[in-house]
């Protein structure tokens, strides 16, 4: 049973999740499984993974295991247990916890597709699809507070399987990353009434030094304090505080964004190794004025190293300024 | 000129260092410089670092070029200038300063060693005696907030050069991570009446599931909330705020379980690349009873990805107690 531990001093979560040390590895670079049929991801293996919580196919068809373009099964090395309890279970000064949540698997297409660029903006519109779809689900579910969808693609980024998908995790509180976020959010509507990230894209959109792309739906640009070289948000323009709330155009366009921002960051960077994660309004939370939901996606052509665990700072080699204009003027 | 930029919503510093991206790549894996007599680090190769802060020999020795065991020299590539000055720079939202600050390296050892748990306890202690001179010429100075001293092995740790050394960076202000634990050792003395991490050691070596070993002065024990497998902090078990202050016992004492600590960590994880870093007393503030100085240690057997960058929160396979358990009984 994986269990929450938060230090007994600072503001941190961890997750012991033994079972993890388990689970298989098979990466770009040494993706045996695929080589041997044996990918647990492609079509035609299913059951080598938890039966599927949702299957997406083509609209007019019933989904099974043969016609699936998407698939969400529990992650079979799960981190946290929808079963768990919620409660704490050791004494002061160190409090744990059951590692009560959910652990889901995205996988983002029946074929051995590693580059998710390398997808269409149709399967890409799917894959989103299928994070509203379990947004929906887990906040109908009322159980947890928050849900992180997130993406490693590649070894450096933490992948171990090549076949390309996400992870979604519903978790018992909002995590730290969010949560100065929804604060630093509300402060700001208190003081000025206007959405931080409303004005945030109007701004970078005036500025134009740091925007990648931008059409009538949504805004990608390096974000002034970029943490890594080629740093990229992608921020919808209109204020919309829940990811799930979006309408079937903004999904499209996302989709569009996604695909595109994902070729320029392959251009420039060398088919960079890549986290994104969602951040959106916690599951527990009604939608809102000052919270807004975007995506931001984090090359790792560098490590984090010392100074970054030791300080909570961050050296970045490239100014988001430089990133952008590399970004812009990508060949497409 | 390097700039620190702070993110316009979080409490999130980053410093934009365009000039480090020029700096030469020589890796364990890739260790091309020393093959050809050209590690900047090696002895003999002096000129092609800038001129020496502080250099350390035998006692009864004048230290020159071709005599040193220690070399504290400027970074060639800084993500800080001492010169700079730390004054805001553009309007709201966005917020940058020149990049003001110090950045230093500690040649560890005029031989070309990779591995720090190599060095003899006479080595190691000289390289802690060299973080005392700077941390007291930095505390001396009075320009300087904080000093985060820290050290990368192994590539995926993001050393760029493999010669043995660690880094000093001099901030304008108390970083984040340092800042939280002050914050809370604050707060747990002023509700307790004493320090957190007295109190921490204490009831380590009570429950003793989690120490690696103990002596007088200090003990090595992996924490109850570990980010990574094999975490390991040594923690001096007198109650001292500032590194700088400790004896010249507490030195010889540290050589030694930081070295014994390293093979621990060498034999039972397979020789992993690491982070450490030394969280000490800001510069700005004298010796007090709430704070107390640690080193931590963090194995990078595992990637950072996208469920760490989006939540602040750590997933860890191996339970503290299991790795304390497997660095215990190491045969040294």
């Amino acid at each position: 049973m994986p269990e929450f531990r938060k230090d007994p001093l600072v503001e941190r979560w961890v997750i012991i999740a033994s079972e993890r040390a388990k689970r298989p590895r098979d990466t770009p670079e040494r993706d045996s499984n695929a080589a041997l049929g044996g990918c647990p991801f492609c079509v035609g293996n299913e059951r080598m993974t938890p039966p599927p919580v949702l299957v997406l196919a083509d609209d007019n068809v019933q989904p099974d295991e043969a016609n699936w373009l998407v698939r969400v099964v529990p992650n079979k090395y799960p981190a946290l247990i929808d079963q768990a309890v919620w409660d704490a279970r050791t004494g002061a000064p160190y409090s744990s916890m059951e590692g009560a949540g959910a652990h889901e698997v995205v996988i983002e297409s029946p074929r051995h597709v590693i580059n998710m660029a390398a997808l269409s903006v149709t399967e890409i519109e799917l894959v989103l699809h299928a994070y509203r779809r379990r947004l929906l689900f887990w906040r109908g579910a009322g159980r947890w507070r928050y849900a992180l969808i997130y993406k490693n693609q590649g070894v450096e980024a933490g992948a171990t399987l090549a076949h390309g998908h996400s992870q979604i995790t519903a978790l018992p509180m909002v995590p730290k990353e969010a949560l100065e976020e929804i604060e630093a959010g509300k402060k700001y509507f208190a003081s000025a009434g206007r959405c931080a990230y409303c004005d945030m894209a109007l701004r970078e959109s005036e500025i134009g030094a740091r925007v990648v792309a931008e059409n009538d739906r949504f805004i990608v640009f390096c974000p002034f304090a970029s943490r890594v070289a080629g740093e990229t948000w992608v921020v919808p323009k209109r204020h919309l505080s829940c990811f799930e709330s979006g309408s079937k155009e903004d999904f499209l366009a996302l989709a569009r964004s996604l695909r595109e921002t994902l070729i320029r960051l392959n251009r420039r960077f060398y088919e960079p190794p890549f986290n994104y994660f969602l951040h959106n309004n916690p599951l527990s939370e009604p939608a809102n004025d000052y919270y807004h939901w975007h995506l931001e996606i984090l090359p790792r052509r560098q490590q984090f190293a010392g100074f970054e665990l030791g300080s909570g700072c961050y050296m970045n080699p490239l100014a988001p300024e430089e990133a952008a204009r590399l970004l812009r003027d990508a060949v497409l």
